[in-house]
């Protein structure tokens, strides 16, 4: 067996952070859940360099400074495939494929995601591994905890050495249906966490994505290199239509597989989320920065300045970024995105 | 009968329209419903020359340069008697006493009060007046739409020409109380708006509060005067014990008598009440300065600057004001004030 080569992927917009997360410094770059970014802690994850190799980061150029300035206590040995434009996750991972050796996993890893178990997650993912040096893509099924719509869902197939053949994709189902997978307990949630084999992926991107294989392999072969930088072309690349590994590849490959995480996984996908990881075990209020919170229940401020004072007003988030005040009840907080669009129109 | 003269009252701090409101520029000199201020408003129903003189400003020295510069335009003839330090409205009306004639009738209002309909205001004022200068110390007796356990009550007693007698002052009752009032129909709310007898009045001060009356004299007799701007003599004044013109003259005096107030009256005296006026007849949401409401009725924001996005949270006020940010339901908005105090401790 090759090496386990983390792929930290940095596409992620969070939108639905917003006023925190902006295009300038998006989401996984922000301590949203302690000292360290999500992008740090998704390094510190794989830095034992018993079990992985130097991880490769995949970035836009815009965010570059960033995620090397963040890498260079934890992963000072990692390598950056700057995109010249975003084009999903299928050709950034091909990028990364072209980068390893033919037999070397990948471990593919938003960068965006908080995962509880540090431990749990290197298990799970020597696991993977090890199923995908044995010929499988591997996908990780999270345990499915709520009958989710924005996620995508697994179906369990039969038993293989470590993990499971997935049966069925399904793409964020409607409700009645998202639970109906809930009572059922054969689907997991697909956390966009892979392990795998660098070589037969870009043999099953040929295969079912012929022009977008065609178009990165000339990318990454007329790429620039300085330093720990590697520079796709320009042009080819920006020609790709871009997509998502699971529609390019894992939905049309006959060799997908999962394994089951259970390592306490979220992807932080809104300010709930955040207030659910910072709460106190009492479940009362949540204030970072200065603030004061009187005859509330369940409301969070996060201000990068200003004093935020909330009298009687439970179950909202209060943020204060720059020249942005978001007020936003906790259980609107998936509609967040929205607004942040509408504020930049 | 002698004049009317206007005496304008500057000493509300509106802590509970903090942040907006604060030490520096309060209440009566903000523009919170409309292009002009509360007290720019105060001074313009009072501007027909042909009923009423130039008023007496009673300001305190932190305040000046903003009642000076707002009165240019409306009362460029207005003077000011600027107190060395607060001490309650009692000694104010009796240093604007002393500086006019015996004969005269004090118009006394507050310079933070909304008036919706200034003429009738001036016909109601010209009433009280005539009222005074047969003798009575006038109180406006404002029509009483809600059981408020804020407000002091007057209750009718027989009629004089013109008004009433005032039976009894309530101060600030308990709410089940304030329901009796509200049905009994007798009552009505204390707006703090007084037509008195000048010379009449020091004559009714000496009666009651002889010490006050005899400290006042002194540090009037002892002012520097400087333009259109008089200086009671800080240590004749600081002695002073303050006190209420209410509790001090109307209380004790066996003259005091009401007019019925029907012009509209609002103490604004909270954030919901600014949402109040502010509203439109949809009873919608309201934004001053830059925002966004989306999936919220009833939500008010303010801001001096930032943009304010809310979602889906009704009923509140956001303001944002410098380094402050209040939220607030407005159910709550009696309480802001005490936020401010607990702010600023």
């Amino acid at each position: 067996m090759g090496r386990i080569v983390p792929v930290i992927l940095c596409g992620g917009s969070g939108t639905r952070l917003w006023p925190r997360s902006r295009a300038a410094k998006p989401k996984p770059f922000l301590p949203l859940l302690g000292e360290r970014t999500l992008y740090q802690d998704t390094l510190a994850r794989c830095s034992d360099r018993g079990e992985f190799a130097a991880p490769i980061v995949v970035i836009g150029e815009k965010h570059l400074d960033h995620a090397r300035a963040q890498a260079a206590d934890i992963a000072p040995d990692a390598t950056f495939i700057v995109e010249p434009t975003g084009r999903n996750t299928a050709p950034a991972v091909a990028l990364a494929a072209h980068s390893v050796d033919p037999d070397d996993v990948m471990l593919v890893c938003p960068s965006d995601h908080f995962i509880a178990d540090a431990e749990g997650f290197r298990d799970t993912a020597v696991a993977a591994a090890k199923l995908a040096d044995a010929g499988w893509l591997v996908c990780f099924g999270i345990s499915a905890t709520a009958p989710e719509t924005g996620y995508g869902y697994l179906r369990r197939g039969e038993a293989l050495e470590g993990g499971y053949r997935v049966r069925k994709f399904v793409e964020k189902p409607e409700l009645e249906t998202a639970m109906g997978f809930l009572a059922d307990g054969g689907y997991a949630w697909n956390g966009g966490i892979f392990a795998l084999p660098a070589g037969q992926f870009l043999d099953e991107l040929a295969t079912h994505r012929p022009d977008m294989a065609r178009r990165v392999e000339e990318a990454h072969a007329a790429a620039q290199r300085s330093g720990s930088c590697l520079r796709p072309d320009h042009e080819a690349f920006a020609a790709i239509a871009g997509e998502s590994i699971d529609y390019a590849i894992m939905e049309n490959t006959d060799r997908a597989a999962m394994v089951d995480a259970t390592f306490g996984w979220s992807d932080i996908g809104n300010w709930n989320a955040i207030y659910d990881h910072r709460k106190p075990a009492d479940g009362a209020n949540v204030i970072a920065g200065q603030g004061e919170i009187i005859d509330s229940q369940g409301t969070m401020i996060d201000s990068d300045g200003p004093f935020v004072t909330v009298v009687g007003v439970s179950d909202v988030v209060v943020v204060v970024d720059g020249d942005d005040v978001l007020v936003a009840s906790r259980d609107a907080a998936q509609q967040v995105g929205n607004a942040r669009r509408s504020r930049h129109q």
